[in-house]
């Protein structure tokens, strides 16, 4: 049995839930930041540098005979690993964790249903996006390499490494501003159409 | 000073920040569903069966002085407290929590950022956010109130109480379904437009 459990994004940020599925679990694979962020002991602990097909491919023969749990960074639905898992020839489980969206959100004081999420992690931002605009404010998920002139010249604000020790949030012109950090989110507020 | 926290929708869903959070404050107020969800020795406990403007206020004049909390079900900010608390007079910070709409969205293993969010609570669908099929998928937060003809004959998948007792999951067409909780979560596929 494989269990994708979400590590949330900030210290003591995995539920109880979280922490339990990982004391019981016979392996748990996780990034050297997912295992920092929790103070769990486990069995076995297997930490990842990159999370390519053999690697599922190995986690998927694990899972067969043993319980073995996946952290992942924030929510494992989330632009996370849940959408890669959901393609893998085994029995999987979800288990939610606190994502950067619902920090951000929680920041900007805005509800989830008062927005589109995007994500814009090693992929371009397809202009046609900003036609939300006009029923929804926009949150993009995005990396250094962010081509911020497609938002214009609109207002956003942009919330910089939630969580960790360089956290930033500050407001700008997106003709004006940089993307120093690939942990960023970018917050463009709904356009009212008069 | 005001922190509103997310219970989460399962026991044992809070995650380790939220219930420090708790063991740490002057007063709780929360609904008793929400306390229900964790097991945590807290000073003063103060059940609320309504959330109106007078309960706001009492809230906002006690967390002048001190360290108050108010318990949210799932996250704040998902068709939350957080939205109708950021109206008030006060300092309010806010922790998130598990919503029910990563819980669907781990049962349908379907990213975050391949779904449209609407809040049906207590309001009607409009039928022009039919228009999102044609990039997103809809999750559409709904109670018994819900007028299912408004999706047409489209296929839905309808997931009721999610951690309660009676959850149900089942797939079956808008045309042909019926709405039983006032917790219910609805998925439409997106359309491939040809």
């Amino acid at each position: 049995m494989i269990w994708v459990v979400g590590a949330g994004i900030c210290q003591g940020q995995i539920t109880e839930r979280g922490r339990e599925l990982l004391r019981r679990a016979d392996v748990v694979y996780g990034s050297r930041r997912a295992f920092e962020l929790m103070n769990v002991e486990v069995k076995e602990k297997r930490i990842l540098t990159r999370f390519d097909d053999s690697v599922f491919e190995e986690i998927a023969r694990e899972g067969a005979g043993k319980e073995v749990v996946v952290l992942s960074t924030g929510d494992p639905m989330v632009a996370g690993l849940g959408r890669r898992i959901r393609g893998i020839d085994a029995e999987v489980e979800i288990e939610p964790g606190i994502s950067s969206v619902q920090l951000a959100l929680a920041k900007l004081k805005v509800d989830l249903t008062e927005v589109v999420v995007v994500d814009c992690h090693a992929r371009d931002f397809d202009s046609s996006l900003l036609d939300f605009l006009r029923y929804r404010h926009l949150l993009i998920l995005a990396d250094r390499r962010f081509d911020l002139t497609k938002l214009g010249k609109r207002r956003v604000v942009i919330l910089e490494n939630l969580c960790m020790e360089n956290e930033m949030v500050r407001e700008d012109f997106a003709d004006s501003a940089e993307i120093k950090s690939d942990y960023t989110i970018i917050f463009l507020e709904k356009e009212v159409v008069e």
